[in-house]
């Protein structure tokens, strides 16, 4: 049976503004290469073999943008949340709109995937496992102590994956050089696999009022041509919470997959940059710019020159009105710029 | 009798770039305050119990912008070069239509001097000297181990000032901290006061080719309205050379006034930095921006936003198409940036 990607379509666009920004977040943007992250996303589930055609899942805000840019996805449906509720709320629409015993494969829009044949594989056995009843994560191999994701320690094997012994919050740079040493620990990508019933099941177990919301939700929805509305006043009553909360972390049949395969998720300017093709300098240019003893610099510019000397580990960044120049470092700290904040 | 002003008025403009183009160089532009450099030259000399009105050496490219903004100065009247010949000539130009009595001080129209009665009163010391024939340069009172300037070797005392004992070219590190510790070296500021007719002799006798073009110019020139326009042919033949070269390294009779005024040459975006107010954390702003954890940094923008994090001793210049990011040390570079090279 065919896995049918659902494909989760929000994000405010802090992060990586001031490309990024509330009308247009990081998924509509071409950050990597010529596709936009929601085209490769969608491009990347796209082989008619071993995929459905995708249920996207996203907001009126983005409606458009989403409708534009999945014109090359015959087939694609579009759940129109009337107000942003999460990652469980979204993917239980789409799970209560399937067939129980469809296998879907939640994607966020917004993930950069350099091996696409890697990321097929992950998917198969994930497929697998989530047939036989199991909540499958893709567990992302670690490469660096990174402090910014959740981590999934893996337990005793199962067929193409393993059993989640737990997931964890995300840790102090200690902790994290400690999970990279022992290799028993993976990155939570929030990618997961799940047999469209049983996740319903497990979610009516630990999460019953939303479980009942999001069902009445769909029960009294409206079709549209591809696209579906669920109710609003029984969505508007979901409490909003992830799914790795509301079902990942409660159920005892929690399974990952390991999957190696150039994931980031572009949480930054520096992780963009380390996401692209770099010179030897470690430089990375989009747009017009000259770079004169520079190291590390990435440079995106929507039309003025930039021209840099000196400098290392910086970005730069020219949108319309906005000029962002940050060290890699401060990169975590865009979104907390006025110019960020106040969109 | 009072002191005439000889504002040279030309500069291409690279180390300034993009904010000082070819079309509208750095005495042009208000760096610092509201005023231009060339209106703030003027400014300086604007005291009309101390100075007659200005004479102002600058070619056809710049003529607009001279006009623009010399209108603010009774009686300026401008010679217009046919073609940049350096400093010798351009001084040579303006002395031969003076009166032989008269004393000049030639300014550098792209200077900034920070405490202007400071620079009267050096004018007037200066102008003292000139008077009994002696071609006096400023001496800036050195605060640092600058590897761009000249330096004057001041010899025996004279009344307000001392004679040259010599002129030293740019110095390497090493030398320029000798200096300064020495205590006995100034910059070379590139301000002079010189008797008209006393400088004309001196360039007749160590650059009777020279003289003799310039005069020729002058004598075969004409007058429109305000304008002098030197003959082209004439100016053509001169050899282009500095006055530091041409006659105060040459003359036995160089002298030095002390200058200590605030100045600086702005010779780069560093120099301008250090030229203007600063907040508690050494950073300077001019135009929309916001800095967070920055030290140091200088940002100068003509409209779009400039948002920064992280960095220390850095500019960032918007200007129209261009965007400048450099270090402090690396702003020497900026004239041979592409931007800034070809204009």
């Amino acid at each position: 049976m065919k896995i049918v990607p659902v494909v989760l379509c929000g994000g405010s666009g802090t992060r990586l503004w001031p490309r990024s920004r509330k009308t247009k977040p990081k998924p509509f943007l071409p950050l990597i290469g010529e596709r936009t992250m929601f085209e490769a996303t969608l491009g990347r589930c796209g082989d008619s073999e071993q995929f459905a055609p995708p249920v996207i899942v996203t907001g009126t805000a983005h409606l458009e943008h989403v409708e534009e840019q999945a014109k090359e996805s015959p087939g694609a449906t579009v759940i129109v949340e009337p107000e942003a509720k999460n990652t469980a709320a979204a993917i239980a629409l789409a799970a209560r709109r399937l067939p129980e015993e469809s296998v879907m494969l939640v994607c966020p829009s917004d993930h950069h995937i350099a091996d696409e044949p890697a990321f097929r594989a992950a998917a198969a056995a994930a497929a697998r496992l989530a047939a036989q009843d199991w909540l499958v994560a893709f567990g992302i191999t670690a490469t660096a102590p990174e402090t910014g994701y959740g981590y999934i320690k893996r337990g005793e094997a199962l067929e193409g994956g393993y059993r989640v012994e737990r997931f964890v919050e995300k840790p102090d740079l200690a902790t994290a050089q400690a999970f990279l040493a022992d290799g028993g620990y993976s990155w939570n990508g929030g990618i997961f696999a799940f047999r469209a019933g049983q996740f319903l099941d497990e979610l009516k177990r630990h999460r019953p009022a939303l479980w009942q919301a999001a069902c009445q939700a769909v029960v009294n929805g409206s079709q549209d041509g591809n696209r579906f509305h669920p109710d609003a006043d029984a969505f508007a009553a979901i409490e909003p919470e992830s799914v790795d909360y509301a079902v990942m972390e409660e159920t005892d049949r929690a399974a990952m997959v390991p999957a190696s395969m150039g994931w980031s998720d572009i949480g930054s300017w520096a992780a963009l940059r380390d996401a692209t093709d770099r010179n030897h300098d470690g430089n990375s240019v989009r747009g017009r710019a000259e770079l004169v003893d520079c190291a590390g610099v990435f440079v995106d510019t929507d039309g003025p020159r930039v021209s840099v000397i000196g400098l290392e580990d910086v970005a730069i960044v020219v949108d319309g009105d906005e000029v962002l120049v940050t060290t890699m470092q401060g990169a975590q700290k865009v979104g907390k710029l006025a110019g960020a904040a106040k969109q």
